[in-house]
């Protein structure tokens, strides 16, 4: 492939979703809106300084984060009326599915990243990008409060404070340690580049220890021991993976110490990979009894020590029991990272769990702060709290009465808004809204019908039940990221002709069409070649074809040419040669 | 390729050197022998842990290290009449001549690497490998001790004592600082994997921390100055390749900064590349300054701090000044280890700045001790130290004077023994030794002259001039590594059949002929696409197509098809997509 076709390609792919970019607005901003620095020299000469200043005109976007949900927004981004300010600790962008291949080098931790730089450079608007950590949001003067933590003096650490007109926060979560002891010592977790490699050189590690000659039996067994937390598609898929390179390569390499080998999973509910679909748990938890995968379910770890891991069975009264181990690797759940808790108690939002936004990425109780990805969760609008606005909006001759007529004018709104109502619908095997109104009256013909608010009422009172939180996954955030772009692209365009529903508790309609999940399936590699796969529509595939699958979804969902080309060699490479067992 | 074919070739390489190979000797060892391990269990059960238990009539080799000449001699090693424990801190070997394309990015670390076990496993001999680092060599008592590093905690580090029939050292040499301050804890060196990683980490640390908004042009321009001291061919090599990754690769992603930064090459003697051809020197000089890397040759570092480096020029009067820099790869030469430090004591060694060894990688005054590679020099016999000798055994009828015929039946062995004595001839266009003779007599008939001891002396006066000590170079290390597996391959054999030259100052004949140093000839990549090489005969090429001939030596030299496969498809992707930049 010659280099000019590459870069064609390249530019090709950055282009593909541009069917959205129409090139509109202009924001002239008069006056004000310098940006600030804690230590801004004033003698400061290169442009780079002070992008914004330049043109003041620009509307100033921040993005905190790489990760997905602000990689898919920068990626979306098309229109050049903005001046964008990238700010993540992390100068890339990590293709996390592929992690727990990462852990054990059957993809190298390179050809999943791609620096953000990069990701932009190609693009037609100004982004700038810092290597900084955001460490205070204010949200009152709109500013960011951001440390580099480049120097290797912890007294030197660079602030810099940074002004916006939109701040846009995806920096995703932490693992969750739910404050058992010992976790956040003693435990490997799975979320960064970082800790993948780390798990690699301590597996390495643990078959070297293990292999010294001064050991007895039962030490060699206890460093052989590796112990992971979660039966969530993470934990499984690792220690699927860290089976296979056990059985594919280590053992070649450490003959003498296999059979001291075991992998625990724990798991506290009843099955592993419970959010899917029973056939799937099934075969997972057959497969792994096959191939000595010893799944503890109904298990909660309680404490872990530098040595042991102790549980307590959540059944039978709760019997505490402790095992030694090699290496635990965690991965129940994600908690809040630090600088969203101190950002939600400012804004009153400190009873909840991330940060709520309206079903617009719109973080409740702020101006133009949007949240998306794993930091935030949509506090979906439920329709029994609007009843009220809804039945005034619709009975348009205030008669205190609905027609159908008089629904009929109001329901793809009441559908957009609440997506509930088209979910229970669907459910119920309902084809429209006047069939719920026709439950709620008996039999009598649909023209006639005519409701009043108590009925009205009871007709909906159901479909709030529908509402379900979304996943903290790589494909909501991807799909939150470039839905907010998309916004953003067509902003003042919308401010105009408004698209979205009507307000039914204000007046005119809303800008955007509100934020809508699609799902398109879930995979859970199980390891020897096989994959779980459960796509829309219930469809179950298990076996070495959905492994296949997963090659080809992943290959294509990559975020650029080289990515793709370096984890196709990855696997081609592991076929044939292994993966690799060196100690770094 | 499939993966049949790809093991075909494997063991195709590994038997490559098996010309040398015959399967010989079997060591019956009485009694005896056993390993001792400073904890051993006695409950102990697993056969890896005291492998020459099994078969006490094996003969315990312990190899220390895994670098080149340690591996080299594993891969030649195919007698298996011996137990081999090999014991180094990496469990891999490193293609270091590769180490400044990996702290660009040019090349990966992992595909310059491969474990010492998949290097061994397919002998036919017992290897065993312990990852531990030597701290002790007890030569008294035949015993080595050792110290793991695998756990993280520093109280419980594993010791194991190992009992050896032969001690095989090639563990390398440090980065040599000269105890000038600041040296070790603020340069970056290169000589292990690690370090590579380490510096490509620096550099984009470097230039993200330029490119934070709150910096003055000034502080830039310190933090974006890289600085590498010692005009060799790994810091010229590393100068280079560093040019290239920011010309080639960084400037489109640091646009706004790439005005500031700086390369400056410190040397202390009048040129870079000072052990080249002064055509290379020449052209590697101008070649720098086109590219604008700051050479400033006569400049001795006299102190480094976290910010300045200071240097003192060696003429004019010596001032000293200091610079700001971002960066210092420190590539000075190689210092001794504290671990041969302390054995050069033991033995009376501690004079010397390595450890010597004679002709056959003996160690001085030990038994049983090998040693090569960068932790040993040999320490060359002098022809005029034994003249005496000579003179005596040549003198078979005692008559006081040698006659040609006498002299001839002696002159293999002398120009065996004494290959400074052939280096001699051939820089002095001498056909042979007896030209030598007719020298010293003035222009008598050859098959006439006859010497007295003082004629025969003042012939040889000037041979040693000759000696050179070996470069410390992965060449030589590797054929060293190869020259000793042979012998111990053949030890048996030979110890019946010596093969070397005569013993001038004793009886019969030294088992093995002497070691000798083969030049290939060597490299110095320039960057650009541009290699200059010197060859042996003074032939010297130097631009694009030397850049060829290094890609394919190094390919070649690969120590297995996957590091080689692995390599390929480094530089090809570099070709393609430029080298990656993320900060991991």
């Amino acid at each position: 492939m010659s280099k000019m076709e590459v870069f064609k390609r390249f530019s090709r792919t950055f282009n593909e979703n541009s069917t959205l970019a129409r090139m509109l607005i202009v924001f002239t901003v008069g006056g004000g809106g310098l940006m600030a620095y804690s230590d801004a020299k004033p003698e400061n000469g290169m442009d780079v300084v002070n992008p914004s200043e330049a043109d003041t005109r620009k509307k100033r976007v921040v993005v905190l984060g790489t990760g997905w949900a602000a990689t898919s927004f920068l990626k979306g981004l098309k229109n050049s009326e903005y001046d964008v300010q990238v700010i993540s600790p992390r100068n890339y962008f990590a293709f996390t599915p592929l992690l727990p291949s990462v852990t054990c080098g059957t993809v190298e931790p390179r050809s999943i990243v791609e620096p953000i730089r990069n990701i932009v450079r190609k693009k037609n608007i100004d982004v700038h990008y810092w290597e900084a950590e955001c460490f205070k949001v204010d949200a009152e003067n709109k500013k960011v409060y951001c440390r580099s933590n480049l120097t290797s003096n912890p007294n030197e650490k660079e602030e810099i404070i940074v002004d916006y007109d939109y701040l846009v926060i995806g920096i995703g979560a932490r693992s969750n340690t739910f404050n058992i002891p010992g976790v956040a010592e003693n435990c490997h977790f799975l979320k960064e580049i970082e800790d993948a490699q780390k798990i690699r050189r301590t597996i390495i590690d643990c078959f070297e220890r293990a292999s010294l000659p001064s050991l007895s039996d039962e030490e060699r067994k206890k460093i052989l021991h590796f112990v992971v937390v979660g039966g969530g598609p993470t934990g499984v898929e690792f220690a699927a993976e860290l089976h296979d390179y056990i059985n594919e390569d280590l053992v070649k390499l450490y003959p003498k110490v296999k059979n001291a080998v075991k992998i625990t999973l724990l798991e506290a509910t009843d099955h592993i990979l419970n959010m899917f679909d029973k056939r799937i748990t099934t075969f997972a938890e057959e497969k792994f009894q096959r191939d000595g995968i010893d799944v503890k379910t109904g298990a909660m770890v309680v404490k872990v020590s530098d040595k042991d891991i102790s549980t307590k069975e959540l059944k039978n009264g709760g019997a505490v029991s402790t095992m030694p181990y090699g290496m635990v690797v965690w991965s129940t759940g994600i908690g809040t990272r630090p600088v969203i808790m101190d950002f939600m108690k400012q804004i009153g939002q400190a009873n909840r769990r991330v940060l709520a936004t309206d079903e617009w990425m719109r973080v409740e109780g702020c101006n133009n702060i949007y949240a998306m990805g794993d930091c935030a969760t949509i506090n979906q609008r439920k329709v029994m709290e609007d009843i009220l606005a809804i039945f005034g909006k619709a009975d348009k001759d205030k008669s205190g009465t609905l027609t159908v007529k008089e629904f009929q004018e109001v329901l793809d709104d009441i559908c957009d808004r609440y997506p509930q109502v088209g979910l229970y619908l669907k459910n119920n095997q309902m084809r429209s809204l006047t069939d719920l109104l026709k439950d709620s009256k008996g039999n009598a013909a649909k023209e006639s019908i005519e409701v009043n608010l108590e009925e009205f009422k009871s007709a909906l009172s159901k479909v709030d039940s529908q509402m379900k939180n979304l996943p903290a996954t790589a494909q909501v955030a991807a799909q939150q990221g470039s839905y907010l772009a998309d916004c953003f692209n067509r902003m003042e365009e919308c401010e105009k002709n408004p698209e979205g529903p009507l307000r039914f508790r204000g007046e005119g309609r809303h800008r955007f069409r509100p934020f809508r999940y699609k799902h398109f399936g879930q995979f859970a590699p199980l390891g020897g070649e096989q994959t779980a796969a459960q796509l829309p529509g219930d469809w179950v595939s298990i076996g070495h074809s959905s492994q296949w699958l997963w090659y080809s979804v992943y290959a294509s969902k990559l975020v650029s040419w080289r990515t793709r080309a370096l984890v196709i060699s990855d696997w081609g490479r592991r076929f044939i040669f292994g993966r690799d067992s060196s100690g770094i």
